[in-house]
């Protein structure tokens, strides 16, 4: 009976709060921006063909198909005529994309600061004689990288590991983890052992030591031999592929939508870091199954394995039991990095009290790699190495993003459009076409980076086919989510066909 | 008694052998051309420096010190004003380039071909654009995979997996050998168990099996966790990093001149197939210390762990043993591919009796994959998968310089010159200025692919430094050795240049 009045009033609480910041959000999406980057954009999806794909994307998928895998296509894309938030097809249809190449496109489809840049004889020379970063370094490296990654440094991490993929960053964050634990036990004496030099030469012990890294279900941090024994979202993305016999444990099991369950939540997330503290706990233990937990790593949002949420007091806990225990600390900002959730990087609503060892990026950067400190760079040169070491062109194309989005304050508008498109889509679910259809709503007070379940994984399906023929082009992610990956130019005005089309998806189920 | 004529006989059919070889390659020297890629390349290095890093070199790599590992620079480039095979430097060093940013510049800097590429807007759309490849292709991929690397593919393979690099080559190629090992166990039925599906999300067997792959001491194939655990180059690839308990097997143990020592060289190479064989049998043992076998994975020449080479019998044994136990082949041509020992594919010349499973690349072709066939296909789409699968913008590039190098015949260039050095380099060591000093050429018939060793480790990288002095960029690799690393673009002239700075800097050791 206590327990039940005490959530009665939690909820009603809840509710209260959720009016005001209704009130207050809608009084500051009046003042988003009407102005566009792209003043020729399309106004609505053009849709020819009765199924998307369409036959010409049939027929170059099957010709695809004589040589690569082909099964994963969505449809065929012209580049070169899509434009800002509309992706053009082989058959000729222009869609709405709010999927955006999986969340890697940030500033629009042939945006004309990108198109400008690369006609320039710094961006020529530089994706032409692709320098091996690590060892001949170009001479704007220092300014290009200050000018770039330098800008948006997240508080408290000064040096920046660049890399070519977001599994890679993951990868060598790992590695650079191993390292700093081994060299912090090993302490002044820096020195390997005979006994190392010569282990590791046969992937043996102590020289290639049985550490490990901890990871959360349902999280997704890259499909190489290290990324991918950290990776719990999908078995098909796991199965028949070797692993490390690393540490796993459960997200925690939170209720959405996020803030009207905050109780429940909230002691759902104590559960989970519980867990944490006991992995890290026995994982140090004589007769512990896997080596000792070096590092955890972990997205501010499940991406690719649901769209899950935690709070910030949550990750606060996390940095808490992590620095307790001397573990590393990995925030894998691959997906939530560069805007989408209203900050620059999602982490940085945590408000932590200390700056988490790492925090990975690629996707939406267009260049990959990590920050960190200098705690956590290698003893010796050539540790972390590899030939191209990241890549100067791409760098540059880092750069102008970055200042494309300042520019246009595309952040701050991100936001406004997000808590917009929120509001709707509650309704929408509480009282209007999604009701008993979609659900779940979550990314309340996190930009654009949105997402719902479908009631099944058949009705997501469903929604996804039926979204793309009405000209909207969405992805999903875990077991039933639809996610919405729109770029950092979505307006309002997208905002509203997406609705518009949604609400028409929704009452054809 | 016998045994000592029956040697001295065999290096006696040896040297006229040598004789016969070096008339036909001196014949075939004379029609090397004289036209030039680059009419105004410079004619000679230009040194203005005492040291190289000079000044400004030191000064900009200690700023990028500030945010990023620098122990690792040997000097800081002007790209812009590098050209051809002459590589310039911050305080104005131009040095003709033997190391080709460790083997990846394959038609020169600057070369006006891709310069031209680079302001096309096929070009400018696939960069700015980039495509999520697996899902999203664009209209052109199919015609742009069969006009670059399909024009080259290797015999008997005629499927193609993109990628980002040569490390994530490699182990996409280690996931598909695995996939396919699994799925051949399995026979007909296809489908996963349960136990399979549940066991892989905690990285335990069966779902996560037990394979390994199978390397070479003093084998590099990249520093990610799977292809690091095929590494066996140096301990300080290695140290603290968490590895697979993969086998490891003695790459043959040969001497040089490889041809003078064939005999010796054929029992080296027959005790390191037994080892194989042997490794693979026992992996599928009850009660071995690793996992059966899935794949071998080999270089043509082991390129970072010191240019040490082996016959083609060598590797036709290789195909035969890995054929008789199942087990998949992997060629590593990440380093050899693209031109530089003489052919597009330095497996090529091996003529085995059947293709191997893979032939990854990377480096000089400037995108990344692997060659496969059907077999190695995935039983399901999504198996081998990420958000890039590689990048069209790269792979305009490769389709470039693969027309370079057909349009100006750079690898049968490459072949002669190559044989040219190698002659010099002969004579240098055995009756010049490298008696004594240096050793053990290799390469013969390897193209511009040859290497040499240094007495000891100090008089390699003494070397190296007196030939920057002279204006000569060489690497090192292995313990001891000089890598020659050209272009696809090194002429005779720029050979002789490089054979008369060895001459000189070797007269100062």
């Amino acid at each position: 009976m206590i327990s039940s009045k005490a959530t009665s009033a939690a909820r009603a609480c809840a509710r209260t709060s959720r009016v005001m910041q209704q009130q207050q959000r809608r009084l500051l999406a009046t003042v988003v921006s009407s102005s566009s980057l792209f003043p020729g954009e399309p106004s609505s999806p053009h849709v020819v063909t009765s199924q998307i794909p369409g036959p010409k994307s049939k027929e170059l998928s099957d010709r695809i198909g004589t040589f690569q895998e082909n099964r994963t296509h969505g449809f065929v894309v012209d580049y070169a005529k899509s434009q800002g938030n509309w992706i053009a097809d082989a058959d000729g249809n222009v869609l709405l994309d709010m999927f955006a190449q999986i969340a890697s496109i940030a500033i629009g489809y042939n945006n004309p600061d990108l198109l400008a840049l690369a006609k320039t004889d710094e961006f020529i020379t530089a994706t032409m004689n692709r320098a091996a970063l690590g060892s001949f370094p170009p001479t704007n490296w220092q300014e290009l990288v200050e000018t770039s990654f330098g800008t948006v440094k997240p508080d408290g991490l000064n040096n920046i590991f660049t890399a070519m993929c977001g599994s890679c960053a993951n990868e060598n964050a790992f590695k650079a983890s191993f390292m700093a634990y081994r060299a912090r036990e090993r302490g002044e004496k820096a020195e390997f052992t005979p006994e190392e030099m010569s282990s590791c030469m046969k992937n043996q012990s102590p020289g290639s030591p049985d550490l490990s890294i901890l990871s959360f279900t349902s999280a997704f941090h890259g499909r190489l031999f290290g990324s991918l024994s950290a990776t719990r979202s999908k078995a098909i993305h796991k199965l028949d592929i070797p692993s490390f016999n690393w540490p796993v444990v459960e997200w925690p099991d939170v209720k959405y939508p996020f803030a009207q369950n905050s109780r429940e939540n909230a002691e759902a997330e104590k559960v989970a870091l519980a867990a944490v503290e006991e992995a890290i706990v026995s994982s140090k233990k004589t007769g512990s199954s896997y080596g000792p937990v070096a590092a955890l790593i972990v997205e501010p949002i499940q991406s690719e394995g649901g769209d899950n949420h935690a709070s910030p007091a949550f990750f606060q806990g996390l940095r808490d039991v992590t620095k307790k225990h001397g573990v590393f600390m990995i925030v894998d900002e691959v997906q939530t990095g560069v805007g989408a959730t209203g900050a620059f990087w999602a982490h940085s609503k945590w408000n932590l009290t200390s700056p988490p060892d790492f925090v990975t990026f690629s996707k939406k950067m267009q260049a990959a790699g990590f920050y960190h400190n200098i705690e956590t760079r290698p003893s010796l040169p050539y540790r972390n190495y590899n030939t191209w070491m990241g890549d100067p062109a791409r760098t540059l194309q880092a750069r102008q993003i970055i200042r494309t989005i300042q520019d246009h304050n595309l952040i701050q508008k991100t936001d406004k459009v997000g808590n917009y498109i929120y509001e709707k889509l509650f309704d929408l679910i509480e009282n209007g076409a999604g009701r008993g259809k979609i659900e779940k709503l979550r990314g309340e007070n996190a930009g654009t980076f949105l997402a719902f379940d479908g009631r099944t994984a058949k009705v997501r399906d469903q929604l996804i086919m039926e979204m793309r023929k009405l000209g909207v082009h969405m992805g999903g992610c875990g077991d039933k989510a639809l996610r919405l990956r729109p770029m950092l130019v979505f307006e309002q005005k997208h905002a509203d066909i997406f609705l518009d089309k949604l609400e028409t998806a929704l009452g054809q189920l």
